[in-house]
């Protein structure tokens, strides 16, 4: 599996986009042009669904100085989707659309830059080619905000939220304290099933600015006990500043959101159910218990978007992942997602190492049990030593009247030409 | 008026905090520790409440260097209020307490940050002590990210507003548009009355990468037009993203978040009334009339302290208001707030003047007619031409560990030495 493979060059973005989405793919890019044995270098538009229809960028034809750009571009250029491929055993009619695509453009090297869903296609792409002959390497390349991916010490994607989330957390603690009023303030932060953004915000309650409770969606949520320990810290220090994990559920694994959302109830005067934000309503309901002035902020989808403030570290990791998942495919890897580990020693150093696909499609890491402290509402010191290097570093995103300077493609089209 | 007057100097911060209300008050307080006619300078612990509690702070003893982190830490150091005085023919209990207070500093030099609320309290305490002989130079230093200060060109705070809302837009823009699948997002802005925070969304659309309809709470809201313009725009483009200012109101004056906050009708599972964003009860009622993927996103109070994005122009300008205001007051000046005014020429540059309190106390300068489109949906060009400059620069932030240092006083209260 040494020899130098000849043929085009595939790369797709999927799933929820990220500040550093981008950066990967230009890593890929990049050393794709650069190699001889490349033929060419293609990108899909909205992942694995510009395969299927045939909507596939020659990235040939753009300004490598306007390429340079996508370092520091959010989201995603190429546009991504959420599409699961069926087991092709049961049908086989997308990978059959995909075999004659590649065949089309004589495709021998496809890389997938997403999540665990991303992952799981990508493995199972990989198994049909080689089933039926048809030489090609397939590889995966890491991204998600939410860190959930297994067999990889983070994801690219993560700091860049991490950092976002610690220093909005730092500002909105300033501005909470603002009067001597007193105020009980929950924010909303992304991660359905595992908390490591909301446990990044620990990392500004580790400069002494960020919040006095931290709920992650890996243990069990009690709202008895929510309010006992808001009670207790507003009755001692007068303000509360509480981060909760949109995902966190009770201990009959039932959504607290959902206890808010009772669609039988709550309708707008055009009978429209409303869905509350699940840290407005904590806030709510706490207002319910304790007379304070609350407010709940949802850090949205501008936590996983904030180019304009992607950790430094991140951004060259993420580029990095793209770039060695190019270099390991010329140099024979196929059905492997690159992964990162750290170097042994004090010093913060990240390495690549390669994992098989099959042992990271579908899984999920979650946040330790040891990393949370015994209460279950904040974090412990290994967190903060874990998290702490990812956010480290500025972004060398250039400005434009006093604006961010995004990539600016030309996206010709294959079939434009 | 022009003899140099000896005595100390107090500055109180007041209203909701900004980015750069901290650089106004290191402005005031450098100059006044530079003065020979200062003989201390001390700070008002949550502006005229500080006062009132005789809770006041010694600036002389913090070191320097510490100060000078104030430049770039949002939010208010101090601590603000917001209290209303009475007027004193009505009743002058504060104001008596306010005299006691300044005369057991020795208090002859006042300054007061805040909005239109702040230059009333201003106006009322300098005639109050011009009344009872009480020589005192009561200067106001105007601070407000929603602009809406009359007589003056901007105002200090607005900048870095509008420069993380128009960024904030460009990150969400591209991150909205990268599925095929078509959607609509809706973005709340601060603004009740005035909608210059909203039309600053304008500065992304004016890079390409912004709200394609924008409506601002200076013209009467019309849900069917809103309708017709998010469904014209969506058959057309299969995407559309519009900001709206949270005080946007319908031609017989009802706020439109009030058409979705029907408190009979909408509650949750405890019985306690949800109050939904108007972002994501807009989003929910075009969705009951669209068949798209909506969303509802509230800029929430980041806008106003995301320090880590502010306007370099807006903290230097805030500096400088503060030191001028000091200036003005050691030359002789009272009873006026530092306004700014725009030399002429083509290239931006600001001037500091001096107005009377009287003629910014409790006014409300609007976005004027001429500068929104004739359909009421977006922002024409002299606004982005007004804009544009204030957001340019960069903050001088320092970080540590990768997120922002923060100044960090020893904040020392006169009574406790």
């Amino acid at each position: 599996m040494t020899e130098k493979l000849s043929g085009a060059c595939l790369i797709g973005q999927s799933g929820g986009p990220t500040s550093v989405l981008n950066a990967s793919a230009l890593g890929c890019i990049e050393a794709a042009l650069a190699s001889d044995h490349i033929t060419k270098v293609y990108g899909a538009a909205h992942g694995i669904k510009g395969v299927l229809n045939d909507r596939i960028y020659d990235m040939t034809l753009e300004d490598p100085a306007e390429l340079a750009f996508m370092k520091y571009t959010p989201s995603s250029v190429l546009g991504t989707c959420r599409y699961k491929l069926r087991d092709f055993l049961v049908d086989d009619t997308d990978y059959k659309r995909i075999l004659d695509i590649f065949t089309k453009y004589d495709i021998r090297y496809f890389f997938y830059n997403g999540g665990n869903d991303s992952m799981d296609t990508c493995s199972k792409i990989s198994a049909y080619l080689l089933q039926h002959g048809y030489e090609c390497r397939v590889m995966g390349i890491p991204k998600t905000i939410d860190n959930d991916l297994a067999n990889t010490d983070h994801c690219p994607g993560y700091g860049s939220a991490a950092k976002y989330i610690a220093t909005s957390c730092m500002e909105i603690y300033r501005d909470a304290k603002v009067y001597d009023t007193g105020s009980i303030t929950v924010l909303e932060i992304m991660g359905r099933n595992a908390g490591w953004l909301t446990a990044a915000s620990a990392l500004a309650s580790y400069k002494g600015m960020g919040p006095d409770l931290i709920y992650l969606p890996e243990l069990p949520f009690d709202l008895a006990d929510f309010i006992a320990d808001v009670t207790r810290l507003y009755e001692k220090n007068g303000d509360v500043l509480v981060a909760v994990s949109e995902g966190i559920k009770d201990k009959d694994g039932t959504y607290v959101s959902a206890y808010f959302n009772d669609l039988s109830k709550g309708t707008d005067a055009f009978g429209h159910a409303r869905m509350g934000g699940l840290a407005s309503s904590l806030a709510g309901f706490a207002n319910t218990k304790i007379d304070a002035k609350v407010r709940g902020i949802e850090f949205s989808l501008i936590q996983r978007c904030a180019a304009h403030l992607a950790s430094g570290t991140d951004i060259e990791e993420a580029y990095l992942a793209g770039k060695a998942a190019l270099l390991a495919a010329l140099e024979g890897a196929t059905d492997k997602m690159v992964a990162f580990k750290r170097a042994p020693g004090k010093d913060y150093e990240c390495l690549t190492k390669l994992v098989d696909l099959a042992d990271v499609a579908n899984l999920e890491k979650k946040v330790p049990r040891e990393w949370i402290n015994e209460s279950g509402n904040g974090m412990l010191q290994p967190f903060i030593d874990y998290a702490l290097p990812l956010i480290q570093g500025e972004t060398g995103l250039v400005k434009e009247d006093g604006l961010p300077r995004f990539a600016n493609l030309k996206k010709i089209m294959t079939r434009e030409r």
